[in-house]
This record gives structure tokens, sequence and C-alpha cells, in this order.
């Protein structure tokens, strides 16, 4: 069983990626489904479960801390219950034992002990803001401005949510096995040479 | 003509990924050249130059230092000649039009004209020690500190020699097209999949 996780930068492409790398490589793509699973087990509205995953650091700020206790970390969060549900649905998936790509969640450091192959995707701001300004839709028109300042918001949060759970640093390429420069890059061609790169590296590999 | 840069934390085996790739993809590699092609041209010891090239910004640290008038850097240092040549002798192998690999040595910035493809090796601290311990012959081996020691503050010069010529930090990987976490990789059986993705990138990459 092979567990494909991709971290990303905002505007990266790495959504499309991962989508794109589950078709080619013909396994499961978890997205939208760990959000149903955690709003129906929880009993909350999806919209507010996927606000609280990607903005969670940053609503209710004052009260989010972390803390550790020796080698144990715990999240202290308003909303602390839909990140342990996350985790939960996420482990679930890899108990299945299917093939599977997952996106973002901290995946990687969630499912560390099944050995997944981690994937971080990365481009320079003004490629992240052409892919931002191609992909939004005729009623989310932001200025540049805007899109730059909700990029960076964004990110800012994944990092500091990263932090929470584990010391390797959220981009920092020594946690991942590979990390792509998407810059100029259309995802779709991008893709097939990184399923070779994941296939090739399950042959052959030496060591984890 | 295509220019390959390969940036590398010691230990990571990115020496060996350079000279392979050079073999793999049949193009010209320059290492040893350089220190030559200085020393010659500066009337230098080759150890000589090597050292500054290598300990270059922790030699008569109190003063070096960088300072930026607008957008030009100046580099005021007391071997400021070595890395000016450098510089020179790296220009001019870009100027010869052959398809070649350079490791280290800021090329990716020094040539960035040229758009080369850049790639960066990292790993895990205990690969790197391991790799280092490796290839250690009889008469150098060192203790597990004293290596990590030197790997850091290795690096660290490399990370300094580069804010003097850019911003773009090195082992950033916003600045690479391709970083490879090499943990737990033979270099040999890592090589032909990074070659391989080398040449997709320049048939497949929409735009520079």
């Amino acid at each position: 069983m092979k567990i494909i996780t991709i971290g990303r930068e905002f505007g990266s492409g790495g959504r499309e990626l991962g989508k794109r790398l589950a078709d080619i490589l013909n396994c499961e793509y978890y997205d939208r489904e760990i959000i149903t699973a955690i709003s129906e087990s929880q009993g909350l509205n999806e919209e507010f479960v996927e606000s609280v995953l990607e903005n969670g650091a940053y609503h209710n700020f004052p009260i989010t801390y972390s803390h550790s206790f020796g080698a144990v970390t715990i999240m202290q969060h308003p909303h602390t219950s839909v990140f342990i549900e996350q985790r939960k649905v996420i482990e679930k998936i890899a108990q299945q034992g299917k093939d599977c790509v997952i996106v973002g969640r901290n995946a990687d450091i969630i499912l560390k002990n099944y050995k997944p192959f981690n994937i971080f995707v990365c481009a320079e701001e003004k490629w992240k803001v052409k892919r931002c300004i191609e992909r939004a839709s005729a009623d989310e028109q932001l200025s540049e401005k805007q899109i730059i300042k909700n990029m960076r918001r964004i990110d800012k949060n994944r990092a500091m949510l990263r932090s929470f759970i584990t010391d390797s640093k959220w981009g920092d390429p020594k946690a991942y096995d590979l990390t792509v420069n998407s810059s100029g890059w259309e995802i779709k061609k991008l893709c097939p040479i990184i399923a070779e790169f994941i296939k090739y590296s399950l042959d052959n590999k030496t060591a984890e």
C-alpha cells in the first residue's frame, strides 16, 4: 500500500497536482470526503468545518496555544475537536489499506508510521498570483494585493497548525521526499514526471 | 545549451549526484577545474583557494560584511578577488555554450540569465553523518560530534556567502526547480530519475 501526501503553498497548484496524481497512479483521492466525515461525526456544518480547518489558528487567536508535556504536544483550541476528528478520519483512511493521495492536513505527520511519500509544492509569488487569478470564478475576482494578503495569511496559518503537532517545519524540504517548484509549469504537464518519480522511488529507494 | 546547477547541504551527496548526472546527461562537469583556473589567474596555491571558497565567510570574519547601494550588493572580504575570479570562471564556462553541470559556488545565481535547471539536495542529519563516515578515508576519521560540527559550519558559511550576492536564501526551495531529499537513497540509484526529471522539464515546462 502506498500513501502519497502533498503539502503545498496556497496557489502553487498542489490540489490539482494531487487529483491528477491520483488519476495517473490509479489511487483514491481524499479531500472533500474528509470535511464531510468530520461534519457528520461532529454534527457541524461543512462550511464551518472547512473554515475552521483553513483558518483555524486565526479564529479566536488569543485562546490558541500549544503546550508540551514531555514528548506530547497538546493543542488547545476552541475547535480542537474538529482537528482531533480530522486526525481520526485520516487515520481511518490509512487503515483501509488502499493506495491514496491526501492533500494538506498534515497527513504526512499524522501518517508517518505508514511511511508515506511526501511531496511539497511551492512556487514564486508571481506564479501563485497568476494561478489564483486564472482559477477564480467571475464572482470572486480579487485584486492582486488582496490575493497576496490571503495567500500569506493562509500559508501562515498552515505553518502554525503544523507547529502544533510537530517540530518539522512546514515547507522545510528535509521533511518531504521531494519539493517541486511549480513556477512556470502547467500542472497537467508536471504530473506525469512526478508520478514517475514516486513509482521509481518505491522501487529503488534503499531505506526509509 | 543546458546548464544544471546543484546546491547541496554538506554530506547530502550533491557532488556525487552532479558527477553522475553529467555522465548520464553526457555533459561537462566542473568542479576542480574552477579551483585550478582561479589559482592560476590569481597566482595562488590551489589548497588556499579551496579553503577560502569553502570557509570564506569565517576566515577573518570581523572584516567580512556586505553593503548595499541600491540594488547593488558589494562584497567586502579579505579574499574578494578569489570570489570575483570564481564568478568570472563560471561565466566563461557558460559562455563556451556547452551543456554542463556545476556543483555549488552559487552558480544558479551567477548564471541566472542562462536559465539553468537548479537542483538543491538536502538530507536529514543522521543520513548526512552516515554518508560522511562512509566516504571518509582511514586517516580522516572524525567523531560523529565533530562531523556534525563541521557540517553545520560549512553549511552556515555557504548560506552566508550566498547572502552576499542574492536575496534568495540558500536552500529555499522557491529558488530551485527541484529540491531532493537524499535521506535513505543511494545516490547512484537516485540519479537516473533526476536525469529524467531534467530532460522532461526541458521538453515540457511551459515558461521560465
